[in-house]
């Protein structure tokens, strides 16, 4: 059985943790109903995003992994019998927390988890305020419905992770995803950050012959600072092993995306694509280098 | 003067080697008169693509560096004042070929060569059979109108490449290239490879935050072997470092390509994305292993 049935769940999210916590649970039993045995839910999706502001406060949300929060989607998980990928803001000890992606098996245990390794801290995003930077590495993880690259929103922006992710064996790339628009930005601006959004993942598909899954949140969030907030703009999608759009959601709207995809076209297409064949890793050294001229 | 102006040859050519040669000589003379201070041609631009077969008799048209052909094409960059990308079959010895590109100074003088580091080997692209891999590694070639990091087809699938010059302080990508379609396939597998061309090479400006020239050559191609040939499709483009396409040429026509690069972009695209700033370099030592598993 080659065609893993996917769901994709975009949503908006409120103040209310527990309603959004309550919203996605009815998600996953909604697309499991629907047929789907791989569920991913967008980036940090138990709370607004909180990385708006520069608040020690905010750290209450972080909760250990495995723990209460995480228990509740481990058992949507097996209830469902679905492979199910969330996002939490972990607390690993006092003062020390992640941005976390967790793989709950179908039956309800903790397939692994994968710690979000490149940190942005850009206006509105101030992730390296909360987040310490990964130090679990990019390790694929394997679960009952293939081998799953688990990388988390800023990681996207870099082929190094989707490549080593699939150099582990990865299946398919996935991608929980908190991004948004700026309200003061022009529209040509807007349009160029989105569309750089989607190239960038569709180039990992790409590069390195497998799918990919990008899951995006929506709705607007003020911004606790009292001006600006986000715009989230959903249009989670997925990709096939050649780039190719298979399915994608809308800017605005709670949707659960169903997608098929066909794990043996990774195979095909490497053959008819075989990038892997021919990398020069004799001449790669300097790819762990900051800069080459200094 | 951050504005740079560029322009893209893309031409056909045909078994005429020496009216190939005039045809990109009137071409760089009409770019120039244009007011480009950047002429790029295509791949292996003075022969029809002669990979399509393997055939010991067309190692014949490789030539030295430099040599009586090249010399055709430094006279051009210093009669019209620009620096020029040109792609040759470089003769290193006998029987030591390189699919080689060669960067002339707008006084005529070799500003640099690339040897094509990455090499295809697929159904009507036979190159490993011509073409020993580079040997000179990845590295950007300084020129009066900037830093210009030059690859050459094939590479242009492998992010590693992209980010290999960009960390040597190419300030523009540029890629001659020869690629076309097979006849044969059908038309949705023929958009699939174009759009992926297309989306790979935008991908390396956001990866990276900075201009990508793709310079391909158009029209069809009869296989020696008597039946198949190549369609190439053209489509030359500029995207800028947000990955925004600038300028595009046709699928079929020959095409003086004009785009004015804004040299200055680059470090304020890299100041609101700073995607170099967190690079996880003390995790990317595996991007040198072929596979990770074994």
């Amino acid at each position: 059985m080659s065609v893993l049935k996917a769901a994709l769940v975009q949503h908006a999210f409120t103040a209310d943790l527990n309603a959004n916590v309550e919203k996605s649970l009815a998600a996953i039993r909604q697309a499991a109903q629907a047929g789907a045995r791989l569920v991913v839910l967008s980036e940090l999706h138990t709370s607004p995003y909180f990385c708006q502001v520069e608040d020690p406060g905010l750290c209450a949300l972080a909760e250990s992994i495995p723990g209460p929060l995480t228990e509740r989607f481990a058992a949507a998980a097996r209830d469902n019998k679905v492979v199910l990928v969330g996002s939490f803001f972990e607390r690993r000890a006092p003062g020390l927390y992640h941005n976390t992606a967790v793989v709950f098996e179908a039956d309800g245990t903790l397939a692994g988890r994968y710690r979000k390794m490149h940190i942005p801290d850009d206006p509105a995003y101030y992730e390296k305020f909360y987040f310490t930077p990964g130090d679990l590495g990019f390790h694929a993880i394997s679960t009952s419905v293939g081998k799953l690259g688990i990388l988390v929103c800023w990681d996207q922006w870099y082929p190094e992770a989707a490549r080593l992710m699939a150099l582990d064996g990865a299946q398919v790339l996935i991608y929980p995803t908190a991004i948004g628009w700026d309200p003061g930005d022009p529209e040509a601006e807007k349009q160029r950050q989105l569309e750089a959004w989607v190239t960038i993942q569709r180039s990992h598909a790409v590069a390195n012959g497998l799918p990919v899954l990008s899951v995006n949140r929506v709705g607007f969030e003020p911004s606790p600072a009292g001006k600006g907030g986000i715009q989230f703009w959903g249009h989670s999608f997925a990709a096939g092993a050649q780039g190719e759009i298979l399915a994608r959601g809308s800017h605005e709207r709670d949707e659960i995306i169903p997608v098929d995809l066909n794990l043996a076209r990774i195979e095909e297409v490497r053959r008819i694509w075989p990038f892997l064949r021919d990398r020069r890793i004799d001449a790669y050294g300097d790819l762990v280098k900051r800069y080459r001229n200094d």
